[in-house]
């Protein structure tokens, strides 16, 4: 965290950490409330960070042959709930239309919280034969959650997502499907938001309504607390099943297709904010941030400043680069400010002995060094730079990581992790049993977060109940 | 049109235009229709146009400044109330939601129409000093109208489509945004969708609910109907007032912007449809068609046709073609038909004694014409046929718009063109009053599409009343 705090509107957050999140939502104009209760508005910035991260992924997507398609946004309760296990973890959330167009409808119908249920539905009418599969989709819109208390990004009654949905002819293209799309998305948060993660299997406690598997990516924030940054989900053939979607197989016989679900949510930019964001503002990484370099002129009053600082503006942005330039008569000081507070990755300074010099002189927004840079050398030292920049926030968040997890064989010592040292991420064997995990959670006030892919052998017996040990959970208190 | 039709499945467009149309739309595999009534899912071809008109438009939209923001789908009935001619104009259409987390809700929400009202209600939150002057705005998102009798893309109870909000510290600027936004619209559907349209502005029964101007651009289908494909409205400071978004002028007194919207949606692609298609399917304009090149092996079992197939689809996708090479065991007529229903604009055919010549045979989807091309000249050649296609299209849309535009002095002249000479457009001059607009309704069975920005002196009177005409005004019937 940088020690020379500019700007003093937001909260320290070392002193209330969710003030300071909050703060950081709002000051960086990256949400905004809206009139209805629960409803956030996201502003031209955070839409703009939105968009880098719908970019970056759906090429992902894209080069392993999926395909976007827009399905209604509105379910009727009849479809809904033709999957009991589904319905039941959806309903107490839902929203529901009952009236259009003046009239009472004859079915309610749901805002969709998840569409699982209409995609079954397409697939009941359209797929016919093993040679149209594997169908996959994925879709990009909003969905309505009715949650009782609501946090920018984390929780909010509509959020913005992408949920891919796809079917195969076999359970192990299924299976392999479902963690193909994990590391896509545990790539995504190292490589775009400099974010490392723990990929893992949810236990059946913490899984996905009608799932026969849920795997997760588990990001730890700098209050290190777990978020859960994406899941990817396996269904078998239970959907297929309970909606009736069949295909004439290569053995000419009916078959149910196999099936997966997988989303990630504008939750990420809140899991970038808390793990990268210090008490300067926002820190992004060059990948998502809208601006990536900002160009700042010192006594742009001077002859030849201004020209010249708009000369490296177009420079940058020939190559490439989303560069702005901030040629507004406030001052320096609160140029500075303006643009840590919002994340900037990189800031270049230009003034007229520099110019004089060649050379300009550029600050790192996630460690505050500075460098001199030749103006001759632009093209190449700022892209260098950024990558130092995403880099320097990589390892920083896997130093957090890395430090606050802890390994135990008590329930004393995971509540011990949690009571004096701050928290983080626990690893712990497991019996199995649903039992012990509620009884963690009642005595430690841990749940679980998953059971990471990359077990460890800690000891041989459950720590709850003193049972053999079936695997290795991780632990933590989750946003 | 081709007169070779080789796919029997769809209807003549000759002998029914409008089952010709669905036919398209689902043979092509761009709609489905959803189990909920009035609802369409854009399957992955269909979605795959819209993304293609999205990602242009976008960048058109951000070269002027505009930023994209995304605003909540719900909106309270006491905020879509504040402005009464909005809330008239669309109440009969609102789904509402009243149920929310198994608990009915103290005050109903409106499934957005339109978003009008969240955009006031946000300025009136944040709008300060004329210093954030303009807010350029946009939003791509789905909204639902509750309508009676639905069709794919032209009119469904949901639909997706961009909405630009704009807001101005004068009424000069306001304007100038609703020109040039429109300008940008008859750009795109020039230059993307190979479609011409008439410019103009809509009389004040048919403008938009609350607007002060509503602009259109109208297209000619090949029945000769109108298509209203996009709009821009100009506001004055109405629903500022209504909102109350006010901000520290100039003059350091409290002002009321004034604002603008514009909008476009789905409806394109079925302008493209009707604009361009023919009896053997979809015709689709380069710009837009996720695939441009279709590349077909012919004999594909020969020794190194596969091979060279594969070498040129990926010399084509090396230079920025949209290409598939369709290498199925399907026989080549069937393929021909198939990529003919999907509009694809060129298909390469590619044989052993082709590649012997070194060569290759494209034909266009537009015209039929079939090219030799030396395989060394792949690189330039496809891209100059690719905007002969759109070229070609472009012309022959123009030449059905000519053809098909009338001029009338009396309104005997207007049955006259819809009664024997298969419709169209019809111009005549008209006194400005809304009655004899109604009366032309009664008599000659059509509506006003729009007083064109070219106006032109046909008459001295209206043809309806007799009295002093003051505009030149655009008849048709309107999808």
């Amino acid at each position: 965290m940088a020690k020379d705090k500019k700007v003093t509107e937001i909260t320290d957050m070392d002193v209330d950490f969710a003030q300071w999140y909050t703060d950081i939502c709002r000051k960086a104009e990256l949400v905004e409330y809206a009139s209805v209760k629960g409803f956030t508005i996201l502003r031209p910035y955070g839409y703009a960070i939105w968009e880098n991260i719908q970019s970056i992924m759906d090429k992902e997507f894209k080069k392993t042959g999926h395909q976007n398609v827009a399905m209604p946004v509105l379910i009727p309760e009849s479809l809904l709930k033709k999957e009991g296990e589904l319905v039941n973890g959806f309903a107490p959330e839902v929203a529901w239309v009952t009236e259009g167009g003046s009239e009472k409808l004859e079915e309610r119908l749901a805002f969709r919280p998840t569409s699982e249920t209409m995609f079954c539905d397409h697939w009941h009418n359209v797929l016919q034969t093993y040679r149209q599969l594997p169908m996959l989709y994925n879709q990009w819109c909003s969905v309505i959650r009715w949650e009782k208390t609501t946090r920018p990004f984390l929780r909010s009654r509509e959020f913005w997502w992408q949920e891919g949905h796809t079917i195969h002819e076999t359970a192990e293209e299924a299976e392999a499907e479902t963690q193909q799309q994990l590391n896509c998305y545990a790539d995504f948060c190292k490589n775009a938001l400099a974010m490392p993660v723990v990929k893992g299997r949810k236990t059946d406690k913490e899984k996905f309504a009608g799932a026969e598997a849920t795997y997760t990516i588990e990001a730890m924030m700098k209050d290190h607390k777990a978020l859960q940054s994406a899941t990817s989900h396996y269904f078998g053939d239970k959907f297929s099943r309970a909606y009736d979607v069949t295909y004439t197989g290569r053995d000419n016989k009916l078959q149910y297709p196999f099936q997966t679900s997988w989303g990630s949510t504008t939750r990420l930019i809140g899991a970038v904010i808390m793990t990268h964001g210090d008490n300067n503002g926002l820190v992004l990484p060059p990948a998502i941030a809208p601006i990536q370099v900002v160009v700042l002129p010192i006594a742009q009053h001077k002859e030849g400043v201004l020209d010249k600082a708009a000369e490296v503006v177009a420079r940058l942005e020939k190559s490439g680069i989303r560069v702005k330039g901030d040629f507004s008569e406030q001052s320096a000081g609160w140029k500075f400010a303006e643009w840590e507070m919002k994340g900037v990755p990189l800031r270049l300074e230009l003034g007229p002995r520099d110019i004089e010099a060649g050379q300009c002189v550029v600050a790192r927004r996630d460690n505050g060094e500075k460098v001199t840079v030749s103006l001759d050398e632009l093209e190449t030292k700022i892209p260098e730079l950024l990558t130092a920049v995403h880099d320097g926030l990589y390892e920083k968040a896997l130093e957090n990581l890395n430090k606050h997890t802890y390994a135990a064989t008590t329930v004393e010592e995971v509540k011990d992790v949690f009571e004096t040292k701050g928290g983080g991420f626990v690893k712990t064997m497991w019996c199995g049993e649903e039992e012990c995990e509620v009884k963690m959670k009642e005595l430690a006030g841990v749940s679980s977060r998953c059971m990471p892919f990359q077990q460890e052998h800690l000891a041989d017996t459950c720590p709850v109940c003193g049972k053999a040990a079936k695997t290795m959970v991780v632990w933590g208190i989750a946003y």
